[in-house]
């Protein structure tokens, strides 16, 4: 039987979600997002030329993706209301990231707006995936919410910094009845595979792809990375022990 | 151009090495060592049946692997010796691991014996890789003496506590001109990648695959786990910052 | 000029708080609490008898202390009020901890109804120190609605796990302008040092000394370990470098 | 009873080992070796005007100070054996820190020519101390070649990194019957705390102090780490558990 995670009514085989900012061009993010094998891509509706202008992001993503618009820039709940109601509009589909974010140097994310947020959306049929700071009692309000996955930041966006928060994700994931997502701060493929070991339904990566020195091959990197963690996860962890084993046997050979 | 390792003659295209012991059966053991395409298994020479009977390790050993048969049971280099020459004769290759251990609770190797033994093998031309405590000086010497590589544990044998000799084996990794395998201790996926991505050239894993619930699916998880390392580490892997840095913008979206 | 925190208008010397649970019995709590040097002790309303009879907790906390009773049992920003109000009522004085727990496997706050009970408890003019789970946007709610100073959990309560929320402590010891208390997991004097030497205002340790093997003895330990962090935070930490910087000349000495 | 260590005949109350290099002169040195209660300092005999002027570095050692003269600058065991025997020669008593060290990027020393260098001093009566990079098997060479105390390296030397040698210094302290000091890379009063926790028998500290903003006080803040962290160690610190364990009742106070 195979290993997919069924979300927002869509059965994915790859476990591996992407971001489209700070690639060099359109053209290096197209190559990058092909080479993650990824079906989930996230979006700044920002980024988004409602003209439709040929040069528009949305032209370079392949389009066999689910589309992730996310409601970067929004201060509070109403912004990110607005910012996801306009993406639906634009035909962006119904799925959406909500990021509301007011600090300015970590950039982040405001629990509490996020949860309202959550509410408002969900109710309109969004499926609705709240970016949150990691917090069990925060988490289970936005699956009361509606949210259909909850996604905790492992470090400040960006940061590279790896899955700091790594305690409280991990609560997160043995108590929750919903799919988490860990986002932000990622920065390399074995901090994604650490993340699917931990039993993680998923992982969002941009930073440290759209920053490598070589964007195409890390997105590569990170879908070997995500598969390695997810079956190791998934073919249980052997125990870990405060002495050695030995592999081989040790009565003298010789003797 | 493709990216290989050389190691004694043989040019490799797969960085993970796997161990024999502590498998089910030796079908299991096979499937495992097919599952993980490795090129490169280390055997005990005290569990190969030198009157070849029929239930003999070796059978189940898929035929285009490298033999890298171990030391296993030597408790000084003069032991060790003998068992690579034993080796040698039963037509097992000439590549040995030497593994030289007097300690009983955490099964660490003992880098002056092991050095002793790495000069005489290397001098009778056998492709010499020493199982050996982290440690630059005596890498230094165990080079010297002739090793084809240098096999630093990561924590103790069978303990599956991942790297943590990491500080010693990133200098080693950093001043050697000799290929660095990290050998023992890694217990996930996740790493044997942060191995690769530290710059490891290859690494050695076998309790953690043989532990496993599902040894075969854990052996196809450290397969992509070290290709996922070993890319990560060759495109450039992202800088770490303090603060955050938005992959979206984040300027006033609806302002 | 001496080092001091103020706080809820007292002027503190000794920045570890502790607290009253987990004892043997009294007499041991009243030694250790002696021998802690700390002017703060925590203590559950629900472990004082207000009946007045000679057993009571308080007949064993030294008389210069400052009580800081706690919401311990709440399960809402309601009973946390009532349970505040109870225990000024009772002539605890006007700090208050708040908690408030409604998860019983990890015991961790409800950062929503925390905050709610700390404006209602902050305008009736209480101090008011609310135990949270370490989030900046969070504390700065629990600012704006009056609190005195803020305290993060490092990990769950009675965990002895040590600080593994410190990169959003860190975060909140840097932005925010109110103290912060360490509160919960600290399992080692290493432990509370570190996270003095990060900033902290002060800690709060309970578990890690009453489960001690020597409770008394321990809590010597820990005044010893806050006094270490805060000296060392003050004195100016020296840098950490990549490699290495000789303490003692290395030029040749024998020529 | 009093926990005292017993070095060289010498019987030590303190556990603290101090440095000299790197102060910004003679007269802050010799305030931080008083600050920090310490009665054991190192000396690099480099440093010492055997012309006796007044401006001598042995003028500002407080007088009650055992000498621990160390070898740097050796690149070899006989050059080890000659500056040994050139600082007893001088009248600075007869222990001795071996250094021997010929790396000069990350000054890792040479367990080989330093276990040669014991030997020879060991057998004209010093009182050998041998700095060494971690590992058990070459520690228990030194010790049967008659070290009176082993003195891993916790990182490189003045990079203020913490023990990043954990996994091995912890195994040395558990399988070793001789004294364990953690010398080099502590870098903050925690770090300090830290090893004694472990069961290091003393630590030695250096640049972490010299190089603070307040050398002084940072001595004065090691001097309590080393106290917390040993008073933590004989205290029995408390176990460490994966979920929550309340401190107080939880009970529904106002059910």
């Amino acid at each position: 039987m195979e290993d997919v995670l069924t979300l927002g009514g869509k059965v994915l085989k790859n476990r591996l979600f992407v971001g489209t900012g700070k690639f060099a061009d359109h053209k290096q993010m197209g190559e990058a997002l092909e080479a993650s094998n990824s079906e989930v891509v996230t979006v700044a509706l920002r980024r988004v030329d409602m003209e439709e202008q040929e040069e528009d992001i949305l032209h370079d993503i392949p389009k066999e993706m689910t589309l992730m618009p996310n409601t970067s820039g929004a201060r509070n709940a109403d912004e990110a209301v607005r910012i996801a109601r306009l993406a639906k509009a634009c035909g962006m589909g119904n799925w959406i990231k909500i990021e509301v974010i007011s600090d300015h140097k970590y950039l982040l994310p405001d629990n509490e707006e996020t949860t309202r947020a959550t509410e408002i959306l969900a109710n309109e049929g969004f499926v609705v995936l709240p970016y949150m700071s990691p917090d069990l009692m925060a988490a289970k309000r936005m699956r009361d919410a509606g949210a259909a996955a909850i996604m905790p930041l492992g470090a400040p966006i960006g940061s590279n910094k790896g899955i700091r928060m790594k305690e409280m994700i991990q609560i997160m994931i043995d108590e929750m009845d919903l799919p988490i997502v860990v986002d932000a701060g990622i920065g390399k493929p074995s901090e994604a595979a650490e993340a699917m070991e931990m039993g993680a339904d998923a992982v969002l990566v941009n930073t440290a792809i759209a920053t490598a020195s070589d964007p195409v091959q890390m997105a590569r990197a990170f879908d070997y990375a995500v598969r390695a963690g997810r079956i190791g996860y998934l073919s249980g962890l052997g125990p870990v022990s405060a002495t050695a084993n030995a592999s081989s046997p040790l009565t003298g050979f010789l003797g």
